[in-house]
């Protein structure tokens, strides 16, 4: 499921950029994925402007854990359902 | 009012960083700077994590305009305002 994510070593992260058609959508985005981050207590870095979003899935010490991918899977999950509305 | 912003010359730009008490409060942040957003039609880039977030207004060919620095204003007195309530 992580195709579209390019992970790197030092520091430990996923790096994935998502586009969007309008800025409803993408704010619609940024609400979901603040929710997902609460419920799973994972804060990823996010940049957005009016048509793009970039996360960055930080390991910190513990390297990329299965929480790391799970949050990777998550938003791509998102992303997706918001695609098709 | 525009002390604590650092102001850019190639590429002409704004830029500020704000930081927050808790992910609630970043939260509101970011949905009443979203509506102002849309309001001016006026899009700075944001980047934020779980404590911070980091605006970059750009003056794109017209250099910095007196909607950037009102933008600016406004985001600073949006901030203020979560600090108070």
């Amino acid at each position: 499921m992580l195709d579209d994510w390019r992970e790197h070593e030092r520091p430990p992260r996923l790096e994935r950029r998502y586009t969007f058609a309008g800025y409803p959508e993408l704010r619609e985005f940024l609400d979901r994925a603040a929710e997902i981050s609460e419920a799973m207590d994972l804060y990823p870095d996010l940049s957005f402007g009016r048509e793009y979003v970039n996360v960055t899935i930080h390991g910190y010490e513990e390297g990329l854990t299965e929480a790391c991918r799970e949050l990777a899977d998550k938003l791509d999950a998102l992303r997706q359902s918001l695609a098709k509305e």
